[in-house]
């Protein structure tokens, strides 16, 4: 297996209503998860404010720590969603009427219904590229490394696959769970000792209450299959002598 | 009413298993809700993985950006549990057995099973403050403005009333919501007039899917009351012009 360098990500999760707590964030899970099944590995999420200067600060500070940055949020046609102007500034481009998103709203609408509200949408900054929205019609856009999807998190998963060419990942990171019946106190010694030995595996640790059971899932993550099982056959092994139930295993 | 100065908050988010997107983060809206009601005001948060460094960097970076930091994650018993120790560092502090957790840990658990997993948990930065914990015995801790709780979100959430006596909050937002079945590209001309002619609320506006419906539900934000009120009723005055039924009021 060739080894690819690392590929890494951080998202930038724009919205008052996630910080208000109004709405739970779900889209950094989704991007996650499929940015990992290509290659990319998340490094941080940042949840700001719908507030110009902090997004141009923090796309400013962000694209040139990670291959690739993808925001949520602040691309539709209200007063409130203002990522695509701040972008602009970011990048110290124009803001401006993007020709072909016009065309594909112009289609999707009718022209009688393309109304100033919706317009509003195909405002963006002058070297962007349109990332196609199969849901709602209105593209996201990219800039660069910089990729700008809507907040409603069935949009944003519908944008995806649209996406996946567009992005070039490293090895893909894989993960095995082991559940087990036990708390992590009784765990933690033994497992610090794998890990110490596993050195090319994250071993994580993760108490769970579900169903009236207590236990805790230890995650095992690395690029290598041999090194997980390796290191699975030896928490299996400590977790057996000491009489632990296993519940689940992936 | 006295105008308190704005009491603002950061929330460091501590955890390989959310930027991997296999656990979604319930603790931001949970916070965020509840310092809310005490007049606190969310403005960042970052999720960050379980690195040394990183949470070194991140809590050096935003202790002195806000009024109030918390943390959630990684003060469990595992070898990946490494915040108590980071934060230590963070403040130049020994990281040592904090005594006053250590009896209530062997308290809680009885001298005899108070085993070296459990006895982690008791080690913390020198200038530790406890932060008690109904749930599960081990408490979290305290350094000047940063506050650390765990990750589990019923373990967090049990702990919160605890804390409020030792959070000055300034005054509480208010909000107030209309659910309307519309887009928002029917009513953003309108939003954009009534928020500039309301300069003291803060007015979001998020398209919904629920029960087949397609809607959208204005957010009004703002610590008056009568602010609120006000621009409430311009909102509902121009829908009723407009003839967009309102399905929903708090």
């Amino acid at each position: 297996m060739k080894n690819k360098k690392e590929v890494i990500a951080g998202i930038i999760i724009i919205g008052n209503e996630i910080l208000s707590g109004r709405t739970k964030d779900l889209n950094t899970s989704t991007l996650s998860i499929w940015l990992n099944s290509i290659g990319v590995k998340v490094k941080e999420v940042r949840v700001i404010p719908d507030n110009e200067k902090v997004i141009i600060d923090t796309i400013r500070d962000l694209k040139n720590k990670y291959n690739y940055i993808f925001t949520s949020g602040g691309i539709g046609p209200t007063h409130d969603d203002i990522t695509a102007e701040s972008v602009s500034k970011a990048f110290n481009q124009k803001y401006q009427i993007q020709e072909e998103a016009f065309k594909i709203l112009e289609k999707y609408y009718g022209s009688k219904d393309f109304n100033e509200g919706r317009q509003r949408m195909v405002w963006m900054p002058s070297n962007a590229n349109l990332i196609l929205n199969p849901a709602s019609g209105a593209p996201g856009f990219y800039v660069e490394n910089v990729f700008c999807l809507p907040g409603v998190p069935i949009i944003l998963e519908s944008m995806l696959p649209g996406l996946k060419d567009k992005i070039v990942g490293g090895n893909s990171v894989i993960s095995k769970t082991i559940s087990l019946i036990t708390i992590e106190s009784e765990i933690a010694k033994s497992l610090k000792l794998i890990q110490e030995n596993n050195e090319d595996v994250d071993i994580g640790s993760y108490p769970f209450f579900r169903k009236g059971k207590i236990g805790v899932s230890i995650v095992i993550r690395s690029e290598k299959q041999n090194e997980i099982d390796k290191c699975s056959e030896e928490i299996i092994d400590f977790v057996k002598k000491k009489k632990i139930k296993i519940i689940e295993r992936d």
